[in-house]
């Protein structure tokens, strides 16, 4: 990719955290809003000439895609979950799987944000859709695919009881993800957001609300547990786990 | 008993709705907390006095329950649920089957509350305990109980998630109870709330956290549905559903 | 209904609970929000391809609806309530009497849901409007009608006063509806729906704020007491109640 | 009193207001919580003697009492409303006649400390007691009484829809007082205080939970319209509505 | 004006409060938000046909004035307030004085629905405008104007502490008005809500946040107590003070 | 252990999961608080006897460990964490590292908990102490240590800053407990919880409040991803992972 | 300026605290919303006529803007910060520097209003961008600028944590500023600004969310300590430190 | 003292940041709520040995202060507002004055702690005590000796209102310090800070509930922007300021 560089640039109204990729296995990511097109395009082509993985706008618009795109024709852009993906990791290695199991249909951008993510990073995706806790026959008759998978992050929000119910089925970690849908005393996604926080299942983590993006890097990590294992502290995690 | 007259007696610090009975069925409840045990004695012993069903004191002391014994030898404290039955229907038939359905071990005192009222009411109960969401064949295991009650009294404190998985499992009416059982975010049962306003299988209603009493006259109401059928609207209710 | 079929299509994006009708005795209904339309049309469709009931589609856009009607002709929308009925139960017996009775003017879309549900499920539907407890005279001329009936759901915005006293005038199990008409300290319906968990009436229970659609389903449920007597736990209800 | 001095007392700790009751009409009152019995006295005995109305100290304990009540006598304390009145006005006229009207039993603590306070300010008190919503008949039997008063202090816990009801029945101003009666989503008051903000009646308006203190001396300025209309606004209030 | 008519027509969707002006001396006011145009005029219309007084439609939109004052040319409308006033009283006797003061320039639209709501019911209104606290001697300089009203309503957003110290300097009635105006921690006039419900300077009382109406009606009952004191709590109030 | 049994016994008030642990590769939990020391003995014992695993009751109280130690002579319980361990796994392989990272002194019941039950799981536990952020070289320091283990549970009260700085530190999952250490505005742990699901850095999920033992617990999940690779899905975990 | 006079001149709506400046050092600022642009630019114009230093109006739109720059030509309007400044201090000497630091990008109107209001007031400032907590060595690497300082602005969205971080590093005064910079569970900035409130470095003191304006203010008194010193308390402050 | 050391001891459970003072010319704060007395020993052992300046343990309990008093018999505890001050700087100059004004006597304890921390960091304290609003003549009574002084800390429960009363009278830095004094509605010490983060004039900054000590620290940073002028940024601060 010819935007990528060895002498990081300047970027105005930023400072871009060049390291982070070999402190944390992943570079930095960029939050969308608030953020004018111009300050998305360019913070992204700093970030991404520095880095060897992949490099996410979260949240954003298309005006903010069609800036960037224009310096990055490969960067890619999905509507409904906001995300651009400027960067892919050509992954050295499979890092495992995690399964994306969501409540209901309109939780989908959520899920989606995790998914695109996960497969961002070399992480094989399955997705398990509309699964939630009013029909328990759902999930169960999916538990063992959720199972077969490293890591399962659940999506869900109204009640956000789904996480509960998969954690007491299967091994896996989970990390659930509140979503905002819902109406009245769903607060905007408190509700399920203190469901998950306060499910009986222990083994269960919790990200923001509608955080996809959150979980997927989350997921990432666990998966790189491995990985980690055959070096030592100091030494980078970009070498291994990105291309 | 003895303690019954057809004068309404007056009562310091108190208005008896003696027609309460006679208009919704159910004879007035005594709230315990921030009542002296004389006052509650003697609050209990006026609605006595006019009520031909059971009589309730809630949220009772020892203290409220020894002062009133003394005066109804019949009356009966159970200190787990703190719930004073101080008259109880002998009903002249039964009303219908409800099954209190709880999460945990611990929210064992509200679903004692809802039992216990229930049976004093004149319902047929059943319990099925300790079928929390993250085992969740437990609760599926007893889907054929659940199912072959009339209504459904589900409580549940820490995530809430119960009543949910109940009502997609059957088709009884399902009154969901939270609990103020949990720690942290659960904020004293705001969490099992929420959940439960928000569940997503339609057909679940709720009550105030703790509120197996309400959870139980709410089941009578609905089991009285067939009996009230029989009259015309400004009949007594009384004499059909009470002794 | 030409779109009725034996063999369940699979949707993209869903996971269709064919079997909810059998368990709970009324099919899966759809959350309009954050839909496409073609989502909810293929969903709706699948719903009803399995389902012999009512079929619904809450919070629906116009759009939404229009999408759906060219394959479901019969299918209605109401833009107050914003509800799409996809398939109308032809109700082989009367399930019984609701009063949908709204506190004000301002709380009629959430009646209306309440109501429509209602009238699609093959329930006998009675409307008391605008009888907020500020002219406490107005629900107290009409307790005969409201009692006549065998639930009542009280739809009440602002301090949603009504339901109390409705239940302390009546035998009928109340369904009580926050909504959330109101402004400043209201907090969009959080105001009502404290107002009627703390009810001083022992009976009334609770759904979401705005949620007509899930009072008239517990409606729904408590009517059908009487016929699921009738038949074994295990079997389906969807034979009793629906065509 | 021989307390009463013409030079105002430097008290340590405290700042006192001597001039309030000619600017307002009533002396400053001590507020009890969070000061020793030795404050409370000191300041207690600093404002008896620069004014010439009824002076309170509320929510006090017994040993603020007893530390007050030796050096003045004639003071007074009731453990329910923990009030002290330490002067008691000997009133020159009748202001007027105030209703304090309260929902259950257990909201007469703040009931009490209403009635009280409005008694010490030279108020004819009128009490109507447990006159709750889910009755409404018994408010309503009392309609006559309380229209009768200048005033109403409506007192109500849990559900807090009384004053609604009375404001809608009546002419007179309506003071609500919440209070902290109740359980669970009651969350301390917050349910009653909401609701009463939101009253459909107008002419409510509120003050803090369990403030039935501030409730009865609002009332006492709404009698003293007539009072000021005869002076000048830079008059002294104090020597035509105290002794 | 012709609309008015001895028998008070039926309107759909709404049950008119025909006797609301015998019983509180005030007519039924109708909400402005979630209704039609039509349902706004055919719901005033109703009211003015049965009322004496003044008749008011709050928080209106310019397309419910414009279907009102289609039918009655009298009817006027502010915008900045949102107030429609559909019928004025033409007072007989002037009721008294009310100061309407306010903190800030923002916060005129709610000080002008309380003031023009005053005028409209026969109440002599006094402005006292931009006085907030951070410039003391503003409110100090008004004194003897407040001093002089029978009543003050004291309007305030953002940290809301006008009313505490304006009923710290006089002795009227304080209505103390929240205003949604100011950002971030105000959220929306919770934080001036709970400042006025804090108050340390007794008598002051609170509306809704933003509720300037029910300030005035509030004043206006508080003006009537002389009033009521000539007739029996029997009688009519609407005699004595509508035209 | 010869509590150990093969039938599993029944529990009154319980309903034990006994196949928790094969579905989970975790036996259930036991919630102390709300339960007789008669009911967590037999409750644990239950446990115990289906279990190969470690076996906990958390916030337990000395009583509890009382009853149930004279069963079970190997229990221990530590009175700060107040964790009775009620069986121990003997670990047939090492699962991995995980680093406790607490913020302050205060924290360390929290961080207690999560060491212990890590410890009791077959988890190496390295403990590293007081490194709140208000001293930012104190927790860089160990920056290579919390990058040697394979998972770091980062325990925090007051501002709850630290685990989104660990995790902008080192690439291993961190999982964040927030505490109830702090006062005023912490809101008994809330400050702390909404920190950590708005931290800037990826990576992180959270736990409930004080809710040291879920971490622990999902840090074994996180360590098992590796064990549960070399089975199916269908496939018992237990076998693996505990003794 | 020709626009200023010797005699304030009245305006509608408003009364200007014309001796804001001799009180405080600053003339009054105008906040832009809930104004019509005539109202701001009648009240700018009011406050620059009787002010000798800088003239702010905070959040003001594009409209509000124009109708004042017609009648001061050397106001400005920056769009990011929606700050116009409408008199800008010559200062007589510099009074300081500060650093406004900042979180993130999308903080940086806040950052901009804070940083453009000092300037205006005769304070140097210094930019630090972008150095969020997640990425601790950006700040690090800052750390002897922000000493270099005489104090430090922090401004920050999300988990809000730099301000402790800065504080911890630093002996400068910290005024943190919480940004509505975030999704989720940030609530508008609540989590933020909790965060700032519960930090552990003693030192730091926190003004509304979204407050930049406030900060600089906050600022330039805490600059103006050894200018007070040099005059008695009566003494006007403008003299010394305005032009 | 002889506790102090050259080598910083090791202290379990605590990792002492002995370079603190260095970096911010104060050595770290015990926080005493969670620690045993010997914990708090140990580390306030720890840190005066390696510290200069004054030393402290905040809401310490008695226990705690004879466990340290042992070791440092020239410790102090104030019981109200139970601080412990284990070691005093002697000022080698004095930095300035800070006025500690307090709303109510029921605020003394929190004035106290700040107050006596400022002294004990070598600034002069003048009290205003009881000066809340209500009255405002007192504080007004009181403006030149605040604006006297350098920074004005300002202590107010309820209301809240004070800070921004002072500030608008004054040219001070004003710390705002919110108390948890109040009942009801003040949601222990919310209503304050709300009030004091949204005061009206600018320069008011404000800290945690209760928390003087922090508000002292805060001045103390503020009272050494003079200092810290004539040093680099990279030199210790703790030569010029500590003794």
């Amino acid at each position: 990719m010819d935007e990528r560089t060895h002498t990081p640039p300047e970027v105005p109204d930023a400072t871009i955290d060049h390291d982070r990729e070999l402190r944390t296995g992943q570079a930095e990511a960029v939050y969308g809003p608030g953020k004018t097109p111009a300050q998305v395009r360019d913070i992204a082509l700093a970030i991404i000439a520095s880095s060897g993985g992949a490099v996410f706008v979260t949240r954003a618009t298309p005006d903010q895609f069609h800036a960037l795109v224009e310096r990055v024709p490969t960067a890619t852009y999905a509507p409904r979950s906001r995300l651009i993906i400027a960067q892919r990791a050509e992954p050295p290695h499979a890092l495992g799987t995690v399964a994306v199991v969501s409540a209901g249909t309109s939780d989908l951008p959520v899920a989606d944000e995790a998914a695109e993510t996960g497969a961002a990073l070399g992480i094989e995706v399955i997705r398990v859709t509309d699964v939630g806790v009013a029909g328990i026959h759902r999930v169960m008759a999916q538990r063992d695919r959720i199972e077969g998978a490293d890591v399962a992050i659940v999506v869900a929000g109204m009640d956000g009881a789904l996480p509960t119910v998969v954690a007491g089925l299967t091994s896996t970690p989970v990390i659930a993800v509140p979503t905002s849908v819902g109406y009245g005393a769903s607060f905007d996604g408190l509700a399920a957001l203190l469901t998950m926080l306060n499910g009986c299942a222990p083994g269960v983590t919790v990200v923001n609300i509608d955080n996809g993006f959150g979980a997927a890097q989350a997921a990432f990590r666990m998966l790189t547990i491995a990985v980690r294992r055959t070096r030592s502290p100091s030494e980078s995690l970009a070498g291994d786990v990105a291309p």
